[in-house]
């Protein structure tokens, strides 16, 4: 893990870019003496990590006490597609565009993107806590596809905040029953590209014990801004 | 509203006990100066107003800063229930016993419950509100049926908490449009007499357009401890 750039913001908050290998991340630290716990953020939709929505919480999160990280997965930011993955894309456009279904151009894309993006974060997980500033215990928020995945493989991750907002392919559908730590999902409503009884069918199929859902009347970016106070709460609850 | 007895307790909340009428409730204050919002907190299936967790709850509340009442409606406490409620409860017994269906029952034990309770409790908010101590807003906690229709018919509700672990009656399913407050519905995922898919059609209802559901694994008792913090903030944020 090489660090990039270094700059301490106006809420005290130091920001630090990283390259681990061709990957590229940020690592935003509050400004406290000691290792704190860890919040790994995960986004897609081919998002930046450096959009502003996804910045504003990472430096709210951090400002809270967390060391919040983030890469930019294959897709994200600068990172190139695949051809395979810029075929799906143009597929999904097109079928988008024509009313046909979706859900097997969305499998064969966001399928594989979950694939290779775990080992990326979980490879990320291990610079991360060698580092002298990030202790543990570690928590996950964000993309729940990607997140389902490394809460079922990675023991590190103790606490789990999903936003059911995308969609999930059918093995993390199905590894859903290997969770078992403490989770938060968050759903919107009427989230346009996103059924509703889906993201209720994978609440329910989470294997473990002490879950919450919240649901918001509203689209997929109506998410109420005391949602965000909430996400804290539960992750004070689980990595304090 | 006649007081008939006043304590300070340990944590310096003040109790009252009342009667209107013939109905008894009980106020607790906050240990504050100037008049504060007010929650209403409903019961229902027969529970004394006295019982240890439904003081408790409101004594929370109180310690929070907010004016707290309560009342026995018909069937709760030492109030009777009518020669047909008594047969709709022993009719409601024998069909669970016998695993009969009883929705029928239930309709008609809990609707002509919601009709009678309705206006005591609406009489008991002008009396409340005639109390120095006491201003608004006014929220409501607690029994989702009454809500329904105090939420649909009461404009001084502004903002309304429910705990969807009972029956709502055909007319409140039908009220439910009318709400129009923010409001928060709490549901446990697994509770074994309310079936799940009909407190999510009673949320997809709702008029407002400000509306979270919170929902936890676990039985109709099971409600975790956070989400008492979490209905404060959900008032705090809008009676204050």
């Amino acid at each position: 893990m090489r660090f990039t750039s270094e700059h301490r913001l106006d809420d005290g908050v130091v920001e630090r870019d990283f390259l681990l290998g061709e990957v590229p991340g940020t690592l935003w630290l509050p400004d406290s003496a000691g290792p704190v716990p860890l919040i790994l953020t995960a986004h897609n939709n081919g998002l930046p990590r450096t959009a502003d929505r996804l910045v504003a919480r990472a430096r709210i999160s951090a400002a809270r006490g967390y060391a919040v990280a983030t890469i930019d997965a294959a897709g994200c930011g600068d990172r190139p597609l695949s051809a395979a993955d810029e075929r799906a894309r143009a597929e999904l456009r097109r079928a988008a565009r024509a009313g046909e279904p979706v859900d097997e151009i969305l499998e064969s894309l966001v399928g594989p993107l979950v694939e290779r993006a775990a080992p990326e974060w979980r490879t990320t997980l291990d610079a991360l806590l060698s580092l002298p500033e990030v202790g543990g215990p570690v928590g996950y928020s964000g993309w729940m596809a990607l997140g389902v995945r490394l809460a079922a493989v990675e023991p590190r991750i103790v606490a789990a905040g999903f936003f059911a907002g995308g969609f999930v392919p059918r093995a993390q559908r199905a590894e859903a029953r290997l969770v078992t730590v403490p989770l938060l999902m968050l759903l919107q409503w009427d989230d346009e590209g996103n059924p509703r009884q889906r993201a209720l069918d994978l609440f329910d199929a989470f294997g473990t014990r002490e879950k919450t859902l919240h649901a918001n009347l509203g689209g997929h970016t109506g998410t109420p801004r005391f949602e965000l106070d909430d996400a804290h709460r539960f992750f004070d609850r689980h990595l304090r």
